[in-house]
């Protein structure tokens, strides 16, 4: 795939040019002057519109690997919170309504018919269940193109719709642990360096976790110098599809908002098979596993908030919106000092 | 002074137990639940409301210290900045707009006469300038008592106009000398550890800093044991009026957010006049004065948000505000885990 061509120039240095003419301190706004300018340059316009379309999917899947003790949940959870985001009571669902962000919610690959939910909600789904990674692939290839195609298929849509920011969210038990194998593929790093606690995993199982990851790294063997085959092997079927989301809103110049470790994962992964994705994506939290700093210093992205989030869903990007929105907020509404003391 | 209640320990059980009930992790919700039950605890009732009522006061004066080398910016800034308020153009200015926060400013030592600003803003003015502390006094004894009782009067009416939660914010040319000096005084430490660039003097304005810091620590010598003595000694008008306003809010028992040096070198000195509190206050942001972590560390505060800004007027409290409102989001609007599962 080509590589991704950055933000305009021209913009950016337009964005950093009005920063820096407002009638505050130089440098006083600290991150809030740097996101305003990223915000900005990803928009193609100085000063940037306020961010009153910002949308999140949230891409539900099971995992195989759940089965095998690599979390405190039991894979049931997953499609019972799928239903819980239809209500509209979960977690992400109560800070999306508090900061007027759009939810959607897909059935990508939950082990569940989720009979009776809205028919939108299953409309891009590949299969049930990805596999178990430690013992078998993921995804067959044919799977892993259909992931990828129904993550891009859904940002067309959520950009038709208007989104001037794209959040990805994530829903699955044992979901960490595809997760952490991708970080760990992209860095060549081993199990035991990438693998955190998920919900909340206690120390032996914690153990158990990175021996079952360290398998699916050494069974997946040299396919994971490839980003796709990464996938196929030891991700999933709703985290392809948020690799292709990401990649399609790279592509059309939407800015992202990402989230944790499931969100961090595939932007490392999109930019692995598409060089200079990242210029699009802003870190919206530093999730508690190690996975996600370690990607997001790869990626080169300092997160906006740090509060010890580990709830998924999206909540930390969600959370993370007004962030932007004070960015955006001083960079377009601040008086400009030459407007305030014109030269004599 | 006596000591102030913390908030009622019924109610924080009660939203402790709440926030173990809901269906999410345990734990998963991070600082965004310990936020969402002090709230809850504030406002003695769970779950808390939304809140939709937040007001910043931002206390304008100049410092006589202004004249001697402690700042990047000339004293004129000062009244200058509070018509930028007033006309809804500065930094703080966007970011309450953004955030639906009420911004009141008023004039409480600017060497202004203002003209033509509205009266309001004037009404609770105590002097032209304070001193400079490191050769005289900030303020006399009738003074201090004023700026004291000016701040408690602004609480009262903020409150009187429903505040759910209270702001405080600064603007004063040289205030972080002052500021820094009342941190030194209530941490028993010498001005070289408080002491910072404020909007960013250069390393040999900085080292004169620390000098004046000392010299007016100094001069005070065991005045500095009192806290209303080492706010007329080395304080300010402003700065006794945000004292005020803190220990109002508090024994009101209404919840303040701070901001950045100002606003928690104020808090602090509020704390050793009435010890308790700071149970009402929650920490902002993080600024980049070394002066303010110290006194937050001695509170036993952990800031909210950590960006760097180094901006004053409170803006750092109002970017925080949205986190507060997510906690509250996801104490009250999640569902509870019995409602979702009811026991067979």
């Amino acid at each position: 795939m080509n590589a991704i061509a950055a933000p305009g120039p021209a913009v950016r240095s337009a964005a950093a040019e009005r920063l820096a003419g407002l009638a505050t301190p130089a440098g006083a706004l600290g991150r809030l002057g740097e996101l305003g300018v990223w915000v900005a340059a990803a928009q193609g316009q100085c000063p940037p519109a306020p961010l009153d379309n910002v949308r999140l999917v949230i891409f539900a899947g099971d995992h195989g690997v759940a089965q095998h003790g690599v979390s405190a949940y039991p894979p049931a959870i997953t499609p019972a919170m799928v239903r819980t985001f239809v209500l509209g009571k979960a977690g992400v669902s109560a800070l999306a309504a508090a900061h007027g962000v759009h939810v959607r919610v897909l059935d990508i690959g939950v082990d569940d018919d989720l009979e009776g939910v809205p028919d939108d909600v299953r409309s891009h789904k590949v299969r049930r269940g990805s596999g178990a990674l430690h013992v078998e692939d993921a995804l067959s290839a044919e799977e892993t193109t259909s992931a990828l195609e129904a993550g891009r298929a859904v940002a067309r849509e959520e950009i038709a719709a208007g989104a001037q920011l794209l959040l990805s969210g994530d829903m699955g038990i044992g979901n960490t642990t595809p997760a952490s194998a991708m970080v760990a593929a992209a860095l060549g790093l081993p199990a035991a360096e990438v693998t955190g606690r998920g919900t909340g995993v206690d120390d032996a199982s914690l153990l158990h976790k990175q021996d079952v990851v360290q398998q699916a790294l050494d069974r997946a063997g040299d396919r994971l110098a490839d980003p796709v085959q990464t996938l196929q092997a030891v991700g999933s079927a709703d985290l392809a599809a948020t690799v292709g989301y990401l990649l399609e809103a790279a592509e059309s110049g939407v800015p992202v908002l990402l989230d944790g470790l499931m969100s961090v994962a595939c932007a490392l992964t999109a930019e692995r098979i598409a060089p200079g994705a990242a210029a699009w994506f802003a870190a919206g939290h530093r999730s508690t596993e190690p996975a996600q700093s370690l990607a997001l210093e790869k990626l080169g992205l300092e997160p906006v908030l740090d509060l010890g989030l580990r709830l998924g869903e999206g909540s930390g990007a969600v959370a993370a919106v007004p962030v932007l929105r004070s960015a955006v907020a001083l960079l377009r509404d601040v008086a400009l000092l030459a407007d305030l003391m014109p030269p004599a």
